[in-house]
This record gives C-alpha cells, structure tokens and sequence, in this order.
C-alpha cells in the first residue's frame, strides 16, 4: 500500500483506535470518503495494547487457576508451569487475527483512506502528516489515551511499568506490586496472581473498584482475600525506591511494600498535547476535548470521540461515538448517547458488571426512601454452585418506578451485561422482567430470580 | 417432619418436581395452604436426575478439555485421569446443596405442608396418599416424565441405559452408543467425548438437534466431527443385542456399531399412568394432559403443570407454569403464557441457545419473501477468539418488523440467551437493539454486531 498523497475528503479522521475507525467504517457506509490518520497500528489502544490483549491473558490465568482445582471436580490435572513465550504468543495471535481482520475491513474499503503517520492539526479543516495535507469538509479527533503516572514515580519500563510494559513481559514476575485498584489494576493482579505472582494493589481510595457499588468492592475484596490477593486501600503512595531486587514501595505512614515490580495502573490520560488542537481554538480541560452532547467541538466542523473526551474510557463507548458522529456529518441525527446507558465490565476474577446508578447515586439522585434495592446471592443459582463461584446480582430501582441500576459479581458474570444493558436502557419495570422465563439452569437465571424477588414474587430465595 | 394426616387445603399439587414445587412457592406467598406431594425427593428430575447433575458433569468435562489443550494458552498442565468417584461426588454435592436449600424453603414454610409418598387422584378435589386424603379446593397435576425408550429396546441399567443411569455410572465407558441426537443425547455424548470415552451417535432424523434451526445442527455437526465424536443421522436403529464386551446396535441398511453401552435418550414421556386421572374425567392424549391455554383441565378445579403437558420438556417451563396456575388460583388473571418465548438451551459443547422461529419456520408462517436473516460469526468476536471456539449468532426477523428468532452456538452462547429473550419477548425490532451499546470484549458484542449488521450499519462485519 502506497501512502496517499494528501487530498480533501468528506471527513479526516484523526486516529484509528476504536472511535476513530467506528466512524470511518460508518462514515464509508454512508457513502462518504475518509481519510484515517494513525501514527501506529490501526485499532489503537484497545486492540493492541488495552481490552484484547488483557482478556486474552485473563483466559490463560483462567485456565491456570482451573488447572490448579481441576481435582475439586474429578479431574486429575497437574500444572506444570506457565510458559510465558506461549501466553504471549497466544495473546498476540489472537490480536494478530483480529489486526488482520479490522486492517482487511479498513484498507479494502473504496471510501476509506489509510494514512500512516503522525499528524497535526494544521486547520480547522485540515490535518497535516509528513507534510500532506489532508483537508476535511469534516475533522474528527480520535487521538485516544496513553497510560498515565503519578509525579515522583518514573515509569522506565524495567522495575516501573505502565500497563503496556506488563503486556510484554517476557516472565511471570514472583512478586508484584499494583499502583491502582481502578479496572486496570485489578485485572492485572488477578492475571499475575493466578499465574503464581504474590501480588500486592495499593489503592489510594478506600476501597478497590471505587467506582463500583460498594458491596461489589466488598465482594471483590472477599474474593481477593480469599485468593491470597493483598491490597491495601485508604492511603495514598509516597514514594518508590530501587532495591536490589526490585523495588520499595511506600505508603503515607511509612508501611512499605517490596516486590520485583511495580505497575502503575492509575488511570488513562488524553492524547491531546502538541497535535494543534488548542491553536486552532479547540478547547481543553485537564488535557481533555470539551464538546457538546453531539460531540463537536464547536469549532469549525470539528468533532471528538473517545478517551479524549471526558467521561468512560472504554472502547464500546467509542466505537459508539464513532457511528454517533459519522451519522450525524450524513445528517441522519442520530439520538444522543446516554452515557449511563453504556455497560460496564471489570474481567478480574471474579467478573464484575453493572449498568446505571449505584445504590449511593441513586439514593443521592432520588432520595433515600425512594430507592429500593434487592440483593440475590449467587448461593442460589445452580449454575454458579457448578461453577463453585459466589457473588451476587444486585438491582437498584426506583420505588414504584423502573430498574435503574443493576451490578454483578462472579465468574463469567461478564457476559450478564447484555441482559442487563437492555433493562437498563428499555427502561424495565421489575414486574415486566419478572414475568419473563429465564433459562435454568444458568447464570442469566440469577438475574431471572433477583427480578421476580425484587417484584415480590420470590421463587429461590431464601427470605 | 412427621408424616401429616390429610386434611382439606387451598391447593393439593401432586409432584414437587419444578412445576410442583413453584406452585407451592408462588401460592404460598399469596398466603393459599399447600398440600404438595411426591413420592420421591423434593425438586424432581431437573435437580435430582436432569439439569442440575447434566450440567456439573458437562462443567467436569469442559475442565477436562480445558487442561487437554492448555498449552494451546501457554499453560503448561498435564491431564492424569479422571477420578469418576470425585466427579460424581462434585455433582453430588451440587445436588445435595440446592436441594438442601430447597427443601429448607418447602418445609420451613407455614403455608405448606409436604407429603411424602406415592399419591394418587381419588375424587375431583382429592389425592390420596398411603390410605390418607388430602382434599383441595384445587388440584395441581405436576407428576412429571420419565426417560422413554423404544419397542424392542430393553433398558436393563447396565448395558443398555436412560440418563438417570448414565449419571450413576462409576465410571467413564470405552465407547458409548448414544441413541437420538436431541439436546439430552447431545450432552452425553459431548461429556463421554471430554472425559475420554469413543462415542458414536445415532439419529433417526436427518441432523442432530433437529429442532434447532438447520445452521446449528451443521455448526454443531461440524463441531462434533472435529471432537471425533461420531454420528449416524437420517436411520432409525433397528436393532440392540448384547456382545461380550457390550452392546452391537443395527441401524436400518444394515450398518452395525459397538460399544460398551448404550444410551437411550429418544425423549421423555409423561408420568400418568396409574394416577387416577382418566378415571375423574381428565383427559390424556398419547400420555399427555389436555389443558386450555390457561393450564386447566376442564375438570373440576384440576390443574396440570410442567412435562406433562404437551410441549417443551424444560424446567423453567414448569416453573413459569407452577407460578402461572398458582396466581390463576389466587385470582390474579396472570397473562398466558406464551411459548414461543421460553428460552432452549442445550449444554453439550458447543453450547447452543435459541429463542423463538428458526429461519424455516419463519418462512413457512411469513412466506420465503417476508423473512430476512443475519449470520454473524464469532470469527469476529474478540472474546469468542480468546476463547478459541466457533459458531455464530442468526438473528431471524420479519422483513420491516421484529425479530423473531435468535439462534447462537459456541462455547459459553448458552448465557446469551437472556439478553435474546428480552429482545424476543419484548418484540424489539433491530434498528432498537443496534443503537445500544454492548460491551467489548465479550461475546455478548456479538449479539451487537448482528444486530447493527441487520440494521443496516454493521461494524467488524465483513461483507
């Protein structure tokens, strides 16, 4: 593929990560051409360096741990070791696979054009990359989001990682240290974990997963406890210093932590910095691109999706927000995304999921004696009993009103979202999920079961 | 629990297998008396002899093929055996753990009074059981079903088996002949297969699962040849006599096979006989009891639930059912319950789930030209990748309407059907799905993949 020689197009798309590439592929099914701008591989983040890679290691620690337990089932298995090189080579199979397939969907589109390179925003209407210009009668920004640090703490890639270091390793560290107990950081201390790492996450927040509802932190913390996870919540990092094998970690009040390495997994912050955007009057806040809830920028015809945008970093989000602003340049003015509607999944083991408000929000939102809430253990569920997993759907309603919240914790409870996002999205009353026959024996039965108790009409639930 | 000394009650259900016992449930919180009976263990086939014992056994065996091709992740384990005693007492302990929960529920309940022993309709309003008579103001027929066999098919519980002994076996067979390819004979032989026995399967229709749209029995007849687990489809079996290692089957042509044992799982038939039903008016056809679509018999205040009445075999049937006539008693005039909307799952490996119309349904009821479909395969879902399996989800609508099958197979697909339930019972046309967003990576986005394809504005979908 020859690199194009600039041009003016319908949209100049700038970055091929999930949002970028959603609009591209929408924008070209309505017919109008794109320019893709991407300094790196098209997919971003997600593909290569973030969702994939990540879950791809979560079913290797998977299959490790139930290896590890196979006899608590009747099956005599033995682990013999991780062998780090195959995980990897697994992991970048399956984003190869995936690469192979999004990169056939870009390049052999007739309304897309590829470009490789780094660019800038060099117009309103215009992105320049190695010096071509590309003009759009349209701009979208979907530069994404880099792993960020904390000031004190340098990331060198050895003893100090960011997520996309760890995603290399070429070993399986003995022991870990996690600076963040957000998504990321658990999910990497349940990857090391189950692949034999002693793994220690340091929470600044006074619970792990703080953004969840906070009887999910409990389980998940429970759950952890029980898999010889430590963490330790409530204070903050002070300081990092090198051992000589390793490194030292310490906490506000002088506990300190050592380990082989550290990952600092404290959140993701907006590509944004020298690509010209503040110059053409773009506006930005803590790095972020301000825009209105149609996603422009009000500037020019320049419009941003994705991690650059303030609110949930996650790649179904931008993928969202690609079709949104595609379809909304063809003039078809598609409905705002709400974004408490979009699912949210934590893939650490347990599982965790949720949609719309915790209990505290709602009861923020609407009032104490308002919200109602009903909490069905997974002691219950059959399915979940074979699995030999615990954990809960937990639903929050509006007295009298619909469901408005729904949180989920156990093994593959991952995959309860989609049942739950309908809910959540359709506006469900308990009454009209509760009548519906949920299969059994299966997980999806638990949801089934908490509906029918929160419409007070308990089947297996023990009062 | 003493045994109690008959007495007159709201409701006298007879059988507390899934229909029997969620009656009592639902009617008991409506604050009716219950008399509930059974000659056997509380929870019936499902959870004693279907089900639940099916599903920790396909759990056992999935750990099983999970070690086999462990390396395939980069974890290095080695599979030494199955222990059949420890996977028996894994489902065992399943089993004994619900039903103790169960049984907890039913007996701690003021409103119900359990009846141990072999009942049988008397009079209208009366079953008797062992000399004792419990008259109720209503009668709930939930007796159950029992594996069928054939003409000429002697089941003797060692060479020639129903599902009830192939979960009692101490051991894993050789070799397995499995006779019929619907969801119980599918199970079996995809649990036989991972835990190590040769099994061959023989169909007299012309694909496995023949209830399910024609798209899965070939995917999961693709799936099945690639597992080596053989299949005979399109003659019925002739003839069973016994070897001196086992069993020799003749299918009509002539071809014979042999094995060890033989498994009979040409469906379930209902238990009726000997009851005294025909004899207070209620009226069977081939076994069955005859209701309205209200679930009553026409006779009396007499009621029937579950496998006994005509139609899907399934325990969340049963309880929907059981909750329907309990309310219908209570004076709720609860919405009929409609059957196309009960989710089928079948547990074998692939799993398969599916809700309402296959294709060829849909066209014979809307006309070739009134019926559109999308085939979404996994090749393009990350998790399903990750995953390594294969399989698809069909989506079936009427052209410019709602959709009105979905049909999905791959491993872990059964847990998709709850979100497909939603869509299909609530009537949601694809443009009204497609426009949520659905978690990435699950195998939950694969449901949002076909939806937004079918919608017209597909995203990782190649042409």
């Amino acid at each position: 593929m020859s690199q194009p020689n600039g041009g003016t197009f319908d949209i100049v798309i700038l970055g091929a990560g999930s949002g970028g590439y959603a609009a591209a592929l929408r924008a070209a099914e309505l017919d109008l051409s794109v320019a893709l701008i991407d300094k790196a591989e098209l997919g971003g983040t997600c593909l290569h360096r973030g969702c994939v890679p990540t879950k791809a290691m979560l079913h290797a620690a998977e299959i490790a741990d139930q290896t590890r337990e196979a006899e608590q089932f009747g099956i005599k298995a033995e682990l013999l070791g991780i062998d780090m090189a195959a995980v990897n080579s697994y992991k970048d199979g399956v984003v190869a696979r995936l690469y192979k397939g999004l990169t056939g969907l870009l390049t052999h589109n007739k309304n897309i054009t590829v470009v490789a390179g780094e660019g800038k925003l060099v117009a309103k209407d215009t992105v320049e990359v190695a010096g071509r210009r590309y003009t759009g009668r349209n701009v979208i920004l979907a530069s994404g989001s880099y792993s960020r640090s904390l000031p004190g703490l340098e990331v060198d890639g050895r003893r100090v990682l960011t997520s996309e270091h760890a995603l290399k390793l070429d070993r399986v560290p003995t022991s870990a240290i996690v600076l963040g107990g957000g998504v990321i950081g658990v999910e990497f201390a349940s990857v090391w974990k189950s692949l034999g790492a002693d793994v220690t996450i340091i929470e600044a927040l006074p619970r792990l997963v703080a953004l969840e509802d906070e009887d999910v932190s409990k389980q998940l913390e429970r759950s952890f406890r029980k898999r010889k996870i430590n963490f330790k919540v409530g204070k903050p990092f002070e300081k990092v210093e090198p051992t000589d094998g390793g490194v030292k970690v310490t906490i506000q009040g002088g506990e300190t932590v050592e380990a082989e390495i550290l990952l600092v997994a404290v959140g993701r912050g907006p590509t944004t910095a020298n690509l010209g955007y503040e110059q053409q009057g773009v506006k930005l806040e803590r790095g972020f691109v301000i825009t209105n809830e149609r996603l422009h920028t009000g500037v020019g015809n320049i419009y941003a999706v994705g991690d650059i945008v303030p609110g949930l970093q996650l790649a179904h989000r931008g993928f969202a927000q690609g079709i949104f602003v595609a379809e909304e340049i063809a003039g078809l003015r598609p409905p705002v995304i709400d974004e408490a509607g979009i699912p949210r999944v934590t893939y650490c083991d347990p599982e965790i999921a949720s949609m719309g408000l915790t209990e505290a929000k709602a009861k923020e939102k609407y009032g104490d004696d308002k919200v109602e809430t009903y909490n069905y253990n997974l002691g219950g569920n059959g399915k979940s009993q074979i699995l030999k997993t615990q954990g809960f759907v937990k639903l929050v309603r509006q007295k009298d009103g619909p469901v408005i919240g729904l949180h989920m914790i156990g093994a593959r409870m991952s995959e309860q979202v989609g049942e739950a996002q309908l809910i959540y999205n359709w506006e469900a009353f308990p009454e009209e999920v509760a009548q519906l026959v949920h299969a059994h024996p299966t997980q999806n039965e638990a949801l089934g079961e908490a509906f029918l108790a929160l419409a007070g009409k308990p089947l297996h639930t023990h009062a």
